[in-house]
């Protein structure tokens, strides 16, 4: 498996550095491919092969639309952006100071124009990712303020820890995209964050990337660095989805100025747009979990009508982080059950709306423990269960999303590359060379199967190889130092980050972003009064 | 709805003290209730409301089948034990030496004779199981030779351990039944082991309890006790099952001479059996997953069509143990993808048949860490999504089996209780209060939720309360001792333990078990020639 899986993985690089025309990177990539650090499953987009599990019948469907088109028509969503509150009453919506109510016809009649599914093409064409169908797509964690290892304990983020997880979100096949930050690096002043942390986002990895709707000048600062990276010019960059925004609703009810104005700045540009609400049940949302996703639909669906009136078939995805708290400390709590039934039950209403679905992966742990590995478990395989199509912060989110960790994301790669291998057809093909009567007939009784033919024309392929998981018996384990998971994956993601080479990036390009980052740099960045 | 949970408990702790006339445990389960060391969900039999995932089609469960009935007709399975030979010779099979071929339509005749469902009733009657149906039952790690806890490493196992264990069995709300020995008891000569243990076991329990197919004599000294441990006579004991035994076949295809006759034994006074093939495949069965589960199938419904053929309509469930082997090392994994996907296809053969399914929990990590709970995550959520039955070493197992934990016990029970919770129907409802439209228009753009009515009528049971998952944030886990899962359930275990008062049981019949167990020992125990 591995070698195929490596010869995969190093077509990727290839392509990439022969479209690049720089040697680096694939001498780097060769480097890697003899002493690779892990044999890691190839970078492919996994198809979500199971029906999904569906808690809701069509009633419950409709009561939850219902529901939701009730609160849009009845009690109206907050719109703070005043652009969008002319937009509305263009479109013949009840606007009231910055309440607008939209009546149910309309909200349909905008969303049907979304299309179901689209792709998203990044610097490395070899990268592309396609958002919707059956795929299931993952990506890094993103925004935590501070960062563990167990070396140092928590601390707030910074630059060099938010380049490491850049590496471990380049280095494995399994992650599609970068998102948001992967820690905040607050050693960098907030002017100028964006101008940096792209910087080494683009020149990290070759992967889709994504922009913080928070100011014009930033927004506009990374549809110009992902132009750059890509070596395209502003029509190419326009004509086809090269990045995207990831904005999430002011729970109960709101959507603010910046959210707002980034997607539509990204949609005028054709670019791609996730709206999430972050409807913590029995705090910013009612403590039913179906009244919880019915509001999280009504403020999602608010936002899509309006970017489907500004621009008809602009690619938008309705994102779910419905949850509950803690009731007894008001604490928020992820990858409980009902985390697992909110997300399936947002994944029905999804394919009702036709439009692809974003969740997560999530945990309240404050350590990568099994507590942690339970919860986000729990949160990766509901995003399974729920047909999803991307799942944010699916490797490395600890504390609610207050951490970052890079042992965690690499235990979390361990699960996420279960899942696509899971989805292997392989694993439940049942032509007769699987049934295999003639290889059951050959051992017979007494013998065993390893050595037979029909073992032997298998084995390398046969079963997953884990990265991390350690399979030895107590013994031997513990003479080796009876490591557990989290120091194992300390060990590993230290490892992976020591080897790691950057992807091929044409020397041209890079001197253009450089010298980008530091003319916004000398104009003085953002502004930072949001 | 911790309140509600310890009345639900309350009220099975009470109907046991009051059919047994005895004090104790009444105010016992009052002293418990008061000081309890942590707030459980009630005993409840769970009903799996999810519709199975099913990887196969249609012609996918035929081919299995077919391949299945190709084994048992072209190469036979191998019976050692005589009387069973003699039994298929009856039954018209063809028997060559120890080889017997069976016809498809003779096995499918026989086993269209088995009950779908059927009830197994221990000492304490509040306490019956139904097996079948959407009933999703979780039982204790069976049969691990060593015992692993944080202060003292890994030590061969004792009657002390194994008694710490089945107070957790008992303990735990969601554990339902009382499998083999949570750990081998080395200290107890083999011959009077099953004495001991199954003593420890109906004083320490009140739940449904198991004998290992050892030895006649083993057998029958356990079907005894429990008879006399429910206040039986013979008739009664025969009337309806009050025990199983679970048997595993010698895989490849082959039963071997004492499983075969503990089941005989059984079955004829109208226990249950539950017929387990361990086909790892790679090893003991073939590489290709379908091939395997077709070997498995194969193996249990040749032992079964035996029972329908002594006793029609005997209860029986087939049970699936089909995972790999790390094709490096030889070593067993479990919880792995190709674990899922094969529990999911049996799922489906055991529906095909109309046969109960047993399956398990189960990790290859030799601590409770990360892997250990991605692992037993991941066998314990096929189970439920093959539509398992019962489960079987649901709670405490390590190192592929060898390692009896504690602590992994009462992790594994978190994981047990979500489960359990997250099939309950509340957290699906779409009623008009749940989709809470009133409470969203109340609290509007500008409040929170916590302080509503909606929110105030229903917090208490609104969420998942965990037992072992800490929520708060990192600086007051860290002021608290920053104790990571496996050292928080460690602490647990052992107050769960110091804290333990047995179920009621009636002197006199104390006094029976007591005199039996001395009278065998006396007799010499059971021979241990096995």
């Amino acid at each position: 498996m591995s070698g195929d899986m490596n010869r995969d993985a190093e077509t990727v690089g290839e392509k990439g550095a022969r479209r690049r025309g720089r040697g680096g990177g694939r001498a780097g990539n060769a480097r890697r491919q003899a002493g690779g650090v892990i044999e890691q499953m190839p970078w492919h987009l996994p198809q979500n092969t199971d029906r999904p599990t569906e808690p809701l019948g069509e009633e419950g469907v409709l009561a939850i639309h219902d529901g939701a088109m009730r609160v849009l028509e009845e009690i109206g969503i907050e719109f703070l952006n005043k652009e969008a509150l002319d937009l509305f009453r263009a479109a013949g919506c009840r606007v009231d100071g910055t309440n607008v109510r939209m009546g149910r016809d309309w909200v349909m009649e905008m969303v049907r124009k979304a299309p179901d599914s689209f792709t998203i093409t990044p610097r490395n064409p070899a990268r592309r990712i396609t958002i919707g169908g059956r795929n299931i797509l993952f990506g890094n964690v993103s925004s935590p303020p501070n960062y563990w290892d167990i070396e140092h304990g928590k601390l707030p983020g910074t630059r060099k820890q938010c380049a490491d997880l850049l590496k471990l979100t380049q280095y494995f096949n399994c992650i599609h995209f970068a998102g948001g930050y992967p820690v905040e690096p607050v050693d960098i002043h907030a002017s100028v964050r964006h101008l940096d942390v792209l910087h080494d986002k683009l020149v990290l990895t070759d992967k889709v990337v994504h922009a913080y709707s928070l100011g014009p000048e930033r927004v506009e600062d990374v549809m110009e660095m992902v132009r750059l990276a890509g070596g395209l010019s502003h029509e190419e960059f326009e004509t086809t989805p090269r990045m995207y925004t990831n904005i999430n609703s002011t729970s109960p009810l709101k959507h603010d100025v910046p959210m707002i104005d980034g997607c539509l700045r990204l949609i005028r540009r054709g670019q791609a747009v996730i709206v999430t609400p972050f409807t913590l049940a029995g705090a910013m949302a009612p403590v039913t979990m179906a009244g919880a996703v019915t509001q999280s639909i009504a403020e999602a669906l608010s936002a899509i009508a309006l970017f489907q009136w500004v621009r008809p078939g602009c690619p938008c995805v309705i994102g779910t982080f419905t949850s509950n708290v803690d009731m007894k400390s008001g604490a928020p709590a992820f990858g409980t059950p009902e985390y697992m039934r909110a997300t399936q039950m947002t994944g029905q209403m999804a394919r009702f709306y036709g439009l692809p679905l974003r969740a997560s992966g999530s945990s309240a742990a404050n350590v990568p423990d099994g507590q942690a590995i339970w919860e986000t478990s729990n949160a990766l395989w509901s995003a399974v269960q729920s047909g999803t199509n991307i799942v944010y912060h699916a490797a490395g989110w600890l504390e609610g999303g207050l951490i970052a960790s890079p042992a965690k994301f690499v235990m979390d790669c361990e699960i996420i590359q279960q899942i696509q291998r899971y989805f292997d057809p392989a694993l439940t093909a049942t032509g007769p060379e699987d049934i295999a009567v003639e290889a059951i007939a050959e051992v017979g009784s007494e013998g065993h199967f390893f050595g037979t033919p029909h073992t032997q024309d298998r084995y390398s392929t046969a079963f997953y190889q884990p990265i991390l998981s350690d399979w030895r018996n107590y013994e031997a384990w513990a003479l080796d130092g009876g490591r557990w998971t989290a120091e194992r994956a300390h060990a590993l993601w230290k490892r992976i980050v020591a080897d790691f080479e950057p992807p091929a990036l044409e020397a041209g390009i890079a001197d253009e972003l450089a010298d980008f980052v530091a003319r916004r740099k000398s104009e003085g960045g953002a502004p930072t009064d949001f």
